[in-house]
């Protein structure tokens, strides 16, 4: 007979419905009457405001400040760097009208306020931001400039699914501009190696991370760099990119500097960013068939307390011992803050209650009841594993954190141990294909690649599978492509992609 | 002769090229191409971050927690509040297409993605936030439903100013929905007066709390209530709002839920916000003719550096002091943080740097050379009143949080003094007149109002004068209406405004 599980299709039934799923029993987002726009409820916006602190104290540490930009690209600007326009101008909300008018009794775009030029819907920053690095840089001291900015952002997706493709959605983009051209990459490796640790260490996913190719990269960008997960049907998810940019956009934008001579020269920029899709990889990376497990890091609760009162005499000694136990959590601190912890007064029955907990993905769940009380007890189930166990009040306090730590430690190991076994090196091109053709198989396929686009083209057409990356550095010593044998220091990793 | 002043013109000879001036001084904002948005630059932004944390945390405190709706608002959803439409539909951003495309050449809104109905760029968000209400609200036990976003808005401006008027903004916009018309009016006091405790204690702004007259009030809003704040011009300006929302816009979004006896009931619902105009609130209130002055609480620094060297050999001892002193200060506890301070190495003359740092409102500055050193001392200078002193490092060290308090209570009592001197109580309609029709004049005049809206409008044409607010508990005995001499018990603020 079938386990029950709390998530009904489980992931191997039906995996894009048990996503859906998750998020509805979890409670972090909905759809909206928005075609295409997702609403983040409290418990998936507070993870998301978990994210974003770590982040942005990351950002800030290496030097970068905050700033604001205009949500609207001027046509104009947009087609100021020609690969960048023809890469967004197939999916962008354009402003057309400043004013409504009543026609016909029906309100309608005012004719007489029709903008002389359509503004664009920032479907990224790059030109706006650009327009006034060239106002403000003017000498080599101006530089580098580091900026970053928290923004909305606006891309007309045909498909769309919560959290991984939405129109609107919500990132962090830096941009940067640098006197040389080492500088420029140093910021992007840089950049690449802090979101790579963010992913590991705080939402516990094992990253890869690599070049993508042409046919891939950021529309204007002279490279791409990115960062890879995988989910548990096998699939890859883009978790972030830092772009060096050249000096294409400082060409388009005009951002020049006078160097130590005074000569005029263009900077070298560079652009990164990562988006609310990073909560769609910490749910399709750690959430089992009973819901939504969530990294202790970045969780909005790592504790939650239900109090279990059958009789109504106990009550107020349960609850009491509920808010000293609470007192006493908050003060602990863990990874430079102090712990959140919530007692669930909910008026329902103890095990819907629990589950409920359990499908929201809360790290430690506690029971309290009477008994316990005068065991001088704690009963606690850890979500990643369901295992519950009762320690003392005093071990449990003195624990807790490195409970946490352990929660936190498995995941990353689980995760990790995931996509080691679901990786496949391989050298054969009929394995290559068998291997995509068939829907049991999932995983990544490492091989040596000669960066041939048509054959990229055909990958996609033929398999849906796409280059995820390109090998950093290239190896020592050249191999065979495993498509045409022709020899190649270029390995990639492919696979099918959200 | 003329005192020499940092920022030129002074108050006195052009107050809103001073503004200007401040700002830029300051380097909190620029233009940008984008006819009517600003853009807030590092320095501008982290004092609206620094407002941001202090307000969130508030805001959750009292039970309300943060999500995030689209940015796009179907036409027909506007539509459905009549008043709340007519209130925007003249000033809004409308998306017509979702793509663009090449024709003769040129980049044009694509015929083929034309929307079938338009989306409005939210400039509010009580239709959006209602439409998901009306799905999330069921039954009285999802009620009371407190929710706050923080976003960006754009309302088309004809008129545009640095953070006081753009056309787009940043903002807090909280929504709530209860069951009891008592109880939506209790959050809405109890919103006015956290605002209120902000804005005196955190932003020094002494303000007003009263009643928007029904001219004046939010489209679609049973009563808006606002905070009023007195510029050093004597112009008004509107920090803040809550709006009662009756049933207004559960009845057109459709928010029911079922009573204790399964009765199904529309309920009420509450909407406020305030927004980046707080920042030309408190440029206008504590600024002077030397730039910007900002209270120690919300200041992006708390403390700036300046190393004095002048010869090379003194050079690593006068760092190193700082970098020590850097390290004690950064040990302090001011209001739940620790001080933020920073050393700055620009190479540039003293004067300049130090004027630099006026101009910034950073409300310590410290001159640190080799003889302070020697003697065991602190030079520093306050920027609110620019007096410098002395202090031993010791003293210095154990006095900074007073002298930062001190700061911040002296500038909410200027402001306050300010307020005092002049708002003018009147009860002659001549007198009336005669003040608001010379230039010399400002401030704001208290009277007695019968709230007759011809009034209301005449005074609006012939002086640009507007009801700021009526007083929130009615007079206990009836007095003359300033104009008509009709008995009333409503008292109102008028002044010019921003």
């Amino acid at each position: 007979m079938a386990k029950k599980t709390a998530i009904n299709p489980t992931r191997d039934q039906n995996y894009p419905i048990w996503y859906q799923e998750v998020i509805k029993h979890a409670d972090l987002a909905d759809h909206s009457p928005v075609r295409g726009c997702m609403v983040i409820k409290p418990y998936g916006y507070s993870i998301w405001e978990n994210l974003k602190n770590i982040l942005n104290k990351k950002i800030k540490d290496t030097g970068h400040e905050n700033a604001y930009f205009p949500l609207f690209v001027p046509l104009s600007f947009l087609e100021k760097e020609a690969e960048h326009v023809e890469g967004f101008a197939k999916e962008c909300a354009v402003v057309t009208h400043h004013r409504l008018e009543r026609k016909d009794g029906k309100l309608v775009p005012a004719e007489s306020a029709k903008l002389d030029e359509p503004l664009i819907v920032r479907p990224t920053s790059e030109m706006i931001i650009g327009a006034m690095f060239s106002k403000w840089i003017e000498s080599y001291r101006d530089l580098p400039l580091l900026i970053n900015q928290w923004a909305n952002i606006v891309r007309w997706e045909m498909r769309t699914r919560l959290f991984l493709r939405t129109t609107e959605f919500l990132w962090q983009e830096g941009h940067t501009a640098h006197s040389s051209k080492s500088e420029a990459l140093e910021e992007v490796f840089k950049i690449l190696n802090l979101y790579k640790d963010f992913l590991e260490n705080y939402l516990a996913i094992p990253t890869l991370i690599g070049k993508k190719t042409k046919l891939e990269k950021f529309p204007g960008a002279e490279d791409t760099y990115c960062l890879e997960n995988m989910m548990q049907d096998g699939k890859a998810l883009q978790a972030g990119t830092s772009h060096f940019l050249g000096q294409n956009f400082s060409k388009s934008s005009n951002i020049k500097y006078s160097d130590e001579n005074g000569d005029l020269k263009y900077a070298w920029t560079t652009s990164w960013g990562v988006t609310t899709r990073l909560i769609g990889s910490i749910i399709m990376v750690h959430s089992d068939d009973n819901g939504l497990v969530l990294p202790p890091k970045i969780a909005p609760l790592e504790v939650v307390i239900l109090p279990i009162i059958h009789k109504e005499e106990t009550k107020d000694h349960v609850l009491n011992f509920c808010m000293e136990l609470k007192e006493k959590l908050n003060q602990i601190a863990y990874h430079s803050k102090k712990l959140d912890v919530k007692i669930d007064l909910r008026d329902m029955r103890g095990g819907e209650k629990k589950w409920s907990w359990i499908k929201k993905g809360c790290p430690i769940i506690l029971e309290i009841g009477p008994k316990d009380i005068e065991k001088n007890n704690i009963f606690f189930t850890r979500r990643d594993t369901l295992e519950s166990n009762s320690l003392s009040i005093e071990d449990f306090l003195n624990n807790i954190s490195k409970i946490l730590d352990d929660i936190q430690k498995k995941l990353f190991e689980r995760a990790s141990k995931f996509l080691k076994e679901n990786t496949f090196k391989m050298d054969d091109k009929k394995e290559f294909y068998n291997f995509f053709s068939k829907n049991k198989n999932k995983g990544f396929v490492e091989a040596y690649f000669c960066l041939d686009e048509n054959e990229e083209e055909k990958l996609k057409k033929e398999l849906s599978v796409t280059v995820r990356c390109l090998n950093l550095k290239e190896s020592e010593k050249e191999e065979k492509c495993i498509f045409c044998s022709k020899s190649t220091k270029s390995k990639a990793i492919f696979a099918k992609a959200y």
